[in-house]
C-alpha cells in the first residue's frame, strides 16, 4: 500500500505515497483528528480546502457514542460523517488507558469502566478490530498496551508481550473491504524493548507500522529517542507513523527522522484556548497587544481565516467568546499543520529538504504552552 | 431609501426595496443577528450562502468589546468584521434598560453599570448616535425606552415622552455618508400611546419607522396587538421593521399586517441547545427518535447542512457537544428563516401571498418551548 518514492541524500526523510480505499495520500502527512467523528469545530469542506487528505477517527469513543449500532445503520463512518476520503481508526488501546478507569488487565483485552457512565466494557484485540471493521475504516490500528512513560521497566516489559500477542490476535481477524491494518511499537525509551517488538511485529508483516509510547507526556529528548531507536528496525518500503505528534517543529524533526505520518490533537486543541500557530512558533492571540493589529494571524498564510480576518478581530471574537473565534484559528492552525507537511512534500520532491529542515528549526521558536498543552492528551 | 413595490390585494403584506450604503434589500427581510460583529457561529460565507442581505450590530455590546476606538482604527463595523453588505445597529437602548444595572435615567439618556465590569456608562440619543456613526452601519436606530411589557401605565407613558424627546435629539446628530436613521415606536399595548408615539416619530421625518416594545415577554396576542395599533401611523412608503421578532409563524402573521424588517436571535440561539426549526415547527434534534433517523433536519431543505448532514450525525454531534453540531443547526434555521422570506417575497410577486400564508400558518405547529425560549431575550 505504500510506494516510497524518494529518500533524502542528507536525513532520513522520505516522500512517498500511501494507497488507500478511499483515495491515494501523500506522505510526509498530517492527519486532522476526528475523534468523534468530527474535526473539532471544522466542517468536511474547510478541512477539503485546506488540503486534508486523511483523518483520524477513535474506536473507543466512537464505540461508546454514538455506539456502532448507528454507524453500521449509516453505512459506515465515511458515510455516518460524510467523509468520502480516508479514515484511519486509532484502536482504543491508547483510550483504555488514559481515560477508563480499568478494571483487569485480561489475556485477550482489558475489562474497564467508561469514563463516560461507568458501564462495564470490555475492549480487546477481536473488539477493537471488529469495531473498526464496522466504522470501516481505511487503516486500522492493532490493539496496543501504550504504559506512561514513566512505567516502571517491568510494566513496560509487559506491555510490550501484551502488544506483540494482541498484535498477532489483531492480525487473524477479519477486516473490512480494503481495509490496511498498522501495528504499533511500544517500547517506552529501552533500545532493547523497541527492537524486539519492531522486530517481532515486522515479522507479522503488519501494512505498515506506527510508534507508539510517545506524546505520553514524556520529554521532548525522550520522544525522539524513542523514535530513533525504533526507526532502524522498520522496512523502509512500509510507511511509519508517530502516534499522537506534535508540534511543527517536532513534526519535521521527525520527518527528517525518517517518519511519513503524524496526528496530533495540538491546532484544534490550543485554537480553542486561542492559541495560534505560525511558522515562527505559537501566540496567544487574546493578549492586548494584538486589540489594534489588523495584520492576518500569519502573513503570506493562505488559510480562509488569514485570507478574511485579522488578529484584532479574531482577539475580539475570542474574548466574547464567539464561536467564529475558535473556529478561525482552529482553521488557521489546522492549515498550517498540512502546508507544512505540503511544503516538506514539496522540498523532498526537488531535493531541498535539509535546507528547509535547518531554516524551519532555526526560525521555530517552541512555546512551553504549547508543550504543556501536549501533556494533556484527554481529547486525543 | 424604501420603495414600494406592490401590496397584497387580501392582506397588508408588501414587497419592497431598500436602498442602503451597502447595497440593496429586498423586503420582507430578515436579519440575522451579529450582536457582538459576528453572526453566532457562523462565518460571513455562510451568511451569503444562505442569502442574508443585512445583518445587525449592537452599540452597547460593541461599544463595551471591543471597544470604539478599535472599530474606528478598523475603519468602521464593516471592516472590522470583513461584511461588505447593509448593516443595521440598534441603538443600545433596549440593552441599557434590560442588562444594565440602571443607576440613573437623566434629561439626556441614561446612565448605567456595565452588566460585564460593573464600571459606569453613560448613554444616550448623542453617545449611541455618535457610536453609531462610527460603527458606519447602513441603518443607526434612534435611542428609545423600552419597557417591559408589564410595566404600569405611568412609565409606559413616560418611556414614550422620552422616547419621543430622544429621537428628536437623534435627529439632530451627525451621520456617517449615506447612513439612515429609524425612529422607533414605543407605547406598550396602550392604542392611544402607539397612535401618540407613532404621529411624533412621523412628523420627524425618519427614514423609516420601527415597532419597539415587542419581543419583551409579552403573549403572542398582546405582540400581534402592539404591531396592529402602530401599523396604521406609519407612512406606506417607508419601510416598518418589527424589532426582536420572531418565530417564522410570527413573522409571516407580521408580514400579513404590513410589517417588511424583523430580526431575532432566535434561530442561532436555539440552536446551540440543539432545536431546529422547520416549515412545521421546531423540535429538539437531541431526542433518541433521531438517533439512526438519516435524513436531513427538513426534506427537501437547500441548506448546507441538510444538502450535507443526517439528522443522526447531527444528534451525534450534538449530544458529544462538538462544535459542528450547533454550528450546522444556526446554518439551517438561519436559513429556514432567509427562505421563508425569500418564499413570501416570490408569492408576493406574483399574488399569491395570501394561500401562501394560509398554508404556512396552517402547517407550522408553535412549540411552548420555542416561545418560552423567546422570553430571555439577554442575547439581542
Amino acid at each position: 500500500m505504500f510506494e516510497l518514492l524518494k529518500t533524502d541524500p542528507h536525513t532520513k526523510a522520505r516522500l512517498g505515497k500511501l494507497t488507500t480505499a478511499h483515495g491515494v495520500v501523500d506522505t510526509p502527512v498530517f492527519m486532522p483528528v476526528g475523534t468523534q467523528a468530527s474535526v473539532k469545530a471544522l466542517d468536511p469542506r474547510e478541512l477539503r480546502e485546506m488540503g486534508t487528505q486523511i483523518i483520524l477517527g477513535n474506536t473507543y469513543h466512537l464505540n461508546i457514542r454514538p455506539g456502532l449500532d448507528i454507524i453500521r445503520a449509516a453505512g459506515g463512518l465515511h458515510r455516518f460523517m460524510n467523509w468520502d476520503a480516508p479514515i484511519l481508526t486509532d484502536s482504543g488501546g491508547f483510550q483504555v488507558f488514559s481515560l477508563a478507569k480499568i478494571r483487569k488487565i485480561k489475556p485477550h483485552g482489558v475489562e474497564f469502566r467508561s469514563h463516560l457512565d461507568g458501564s462495564l466494557l470490555f475492549l480487546g484485540p477481536k473488539e477493537a478490530m471488529e469495531i473498526q471493521r464496522v466504522l470501516g475504516s481505511d487503516i486500522a490500528m492493532v490493539f496496543d498496551e501504550c504504559p506512561a512513560h514513566d512505567a516502571p521497566a517491568k510494566e513496560q516489559r509487559l506491555a510490550v508481550e501484551r502488544t506483540i500477542r494482541w498484535a498477532r490476535e489483531c492480525r487473524e481477524q477479519p477486516r473490512a473491504d480494503g481495509q490496511k491494518v498498522f501495528g504499533i511499537v511500544q517500547g517506552g525509551s529501552s533500545a532493547a524493548l523497541r527492537e524486539e517488538c519492531a522486530k517481532a511485529l515486522v515479522a507479522m508483516d503488519f501494512d505498515s507500522y506506527a510508534i507508539g509510547g510517545v506524546s505520553v507526556g514524556e520529554p521532548e529528548p525522550e520522544m525522539l529517542k524513542a523514535i530513533e531507536l525504533t526507526e532502524p528496525f522498520l522496512p523502509a518500503h512500509k510507511a511509519r507513523y508517530a502516534m499522537g505528534l506534535g508540534t511543527p517543529a517536532q513534526m519535521i524533526e521527525l520527518i527528517a527522522r525518517g517518519v511519513d505520518m503524524f496526528d496530533c490533537v495540538l491546532p484544534t486543541r490550543i485554537a480553542r484556548t486561542g492559541t495560534a500557530v505560525t511558522r515562527r512558533g505559537a501566540f496567544g492571540l487574546k493578549g492586548s497587544a494584538y486589540k489594534a493589529d489588523f495584520n492576518p494571524i500569519e502573513e503570506g498564510c493562505g488559510c480562509f481565516a488569514c485570507r478574511h480576518f485579522t488578529r484584532a478581530y479574531l482577539r475580539h471574537l475570542l474574548n466574547v467568546n464567539e464561536i467564529l473565534g475558535l473556529r478561525m484559528v482552529s482553521v488557521h492552525n489546522s492549515y498550517l499543520y498540512l502546508k507544512v507537511m505540503a511544503d516538506a512534500r514539496a522540498h523532498l520532491a526537488v531535493g531541498t529538504f535539509a535546507d528547509f529542515y535547518r531554516e524551519f528549526i532555526m526560525n521555530y521558536k517552541p512555546s512551553q504552552k504549547i508543550l504543556a498543552a501536549r501533556k494533556m492528551e484527554t481529547e486525543r
